[in-house]
């Protein structure tokens, strides 16, 4: 049987539900994080709790936990739910609003599970395509619900044979809905956009392995600095790196996967890999 | 006991709950309308369901009723519930995803009811203070359930002793989080946005008021000439005509309610009364 942790109590994942009054159903309103769990242990946990408690903050709303205390129940969920290849989304919704509008005194919490797999620790030989589309995100260094254009989108993006949509604003890129972009200039110098972006966890990781061994720039990138690239990747904690070969109908690169790609890859799995065996040995 | 219309059937108030699967909680994707009932009759019921079917439509969401089907379940509704003075909201929210972004195949489709007092037949004497935001909306012509910056910045409304939030961007005013924006220029002339807004019914009925006395103009507003207006005021369906005689610090005109919102708020009243004995004559 598997569990979700609803406020303040384990539930059967098929029983738990929120009155119609909550204010994610009635405005969309709420945040959420979302980790990778691999031999049972949630990968850089520290970095999404920590992001998970700026969201909350940043969006009035109140985690009812210490952040140890809410360790000690993703890990006793864990334990309970026995899936040790699976992902954790922890949502906060801004709870049983009296009118529909106004914020309830106590926010919702829900901790579900799900079994995953992952893509494999093999570079891909492979690239994406994907198609660009004009949006700015509603608070875009928050992780709140809002998905609207998202997933409104998806239709589009299958319709394009791609695999993800790029946001750019005024020609400014920023990110995917759920994924952070990376390009690579022809003198290796790996740029990522700064501004109306979410602070990816896997981002922040790559950005630190990158600048061991390149250039690293954090700003600006225009459309037309896409079509310069050399190489292009995203980020995104359950993809890892996905090298993007293809933007609009417009080919990057020499059309394959990047050697400065393929090398952070590498980098980003040995990290984990890191990251996991200190976890073993506590 | 109330009652609330869920998918398919008729449950007590309190024990309509959804998943928490459904896209609305997950990703915050859904759509809704809300009307006003008077003498249990839902006023101007034709032009909701109109735009729920277009709101439905525009963000891939199947409403599993015809219209005419859908009338006589909130006919319905009515009936059983007996609240003469009252609100229905209807929400039909993205459904059970299988992979908490994916559209469900089914939508979940709720309709509440809730008691509520409206504003008084008489003109207010007094206007109120709104204050302004920088800030895009998505899909603003859609009804989405998306009110993450409304609800966040609701305390900076309360903190500056405001009613509500003007949305303007690079300078060209929009609308409210719930409501829609007109002002009076020297002339009479009422102008109205008409781009990046939620068309509101009370606008339309208002607009074609207004457009028996007065000239009128649908199009740009900039924050500007807000300043130099008349007259200003607001229009929704829960509130009618609110005029406002301040804008941040910016008194509007003389500082009281202006004659033409007088007129037009007059005017409005006893639309609604021709269409509640059109109602009551059936």
């Amino acid at each position: 049987m598997i569990y979700t942790y609803l406020n303040n109590s384990f539930v059967e994942e098929d029983k738990a539900f929120l009155h119609v009054s909550d204010l994610s159903i009635q405005r969309g309103y709420g945040i959420f994080d979302f980790f990778r769990v691999m031999d049972s242990y949630p990968l850089f946990i520290e970095d999404y709790l920590e992001r998970l408690y700026v969201s909350a903050k940043e969006m009035h709303l109140n985690i009812p936990y210490e952040p140890a205390q809410l360790k000690e129940i993703i890990f006793e969920l864990i334990r309970r739910n026995n899936l040790p290849l699976s992902g954790i989304k922890v949502i906060l919704t801004g709870g049983y609003s009296p009118d529909g509008y106004q914020l309830a005194d106590k926010a919702n919490l829900i901790m579900l599970q799900k079994a995953m797999s992952f893509p494999s620790a093999e570079f891909p030989s492979e690239g994406i395509k994907i198609i660009t589309h004009e949006y700015l995100r509603d608070k875009p260094h928050v992780k709140t619900i809002n998905y609207v254009v998202g997933i409104w989108i998806q239709n589009k993006v299958l319709e394009k044979k791609a695999a993800d949509v790029l946001y750019h604003y005024k020609d400014e890129v920023s990110e995917f809905p759920r994924c952070n972009f990376f390009i690579v200039k022809h003198d290796n110098t790996v740029v990522t956009p700064g501004d109306n972006i979410l602070e990816g966890v896997t981002r922040k990781h790559v950005l630190k392995l990158a600048a061991q061994k390149y250039k690293v720039q954090i700003g600006t990138v225009t459309l037309d600095d896409v079509l310069q690239a050399r190489e292009a990747f995203l980020t995104s904690t359950s993809k890892r790196i996905v090298p993007i070969t293809q933007t609009d109908d417009h080919i990057i690169g020499d059309g394959k996967p990047g050697r400065v790609t393929a090398e952070l890859f590498q980098d980003l799995v040995r990290l984990e890999n890191v990251e996991r065996a200190k976890a073993l040995t506590k």
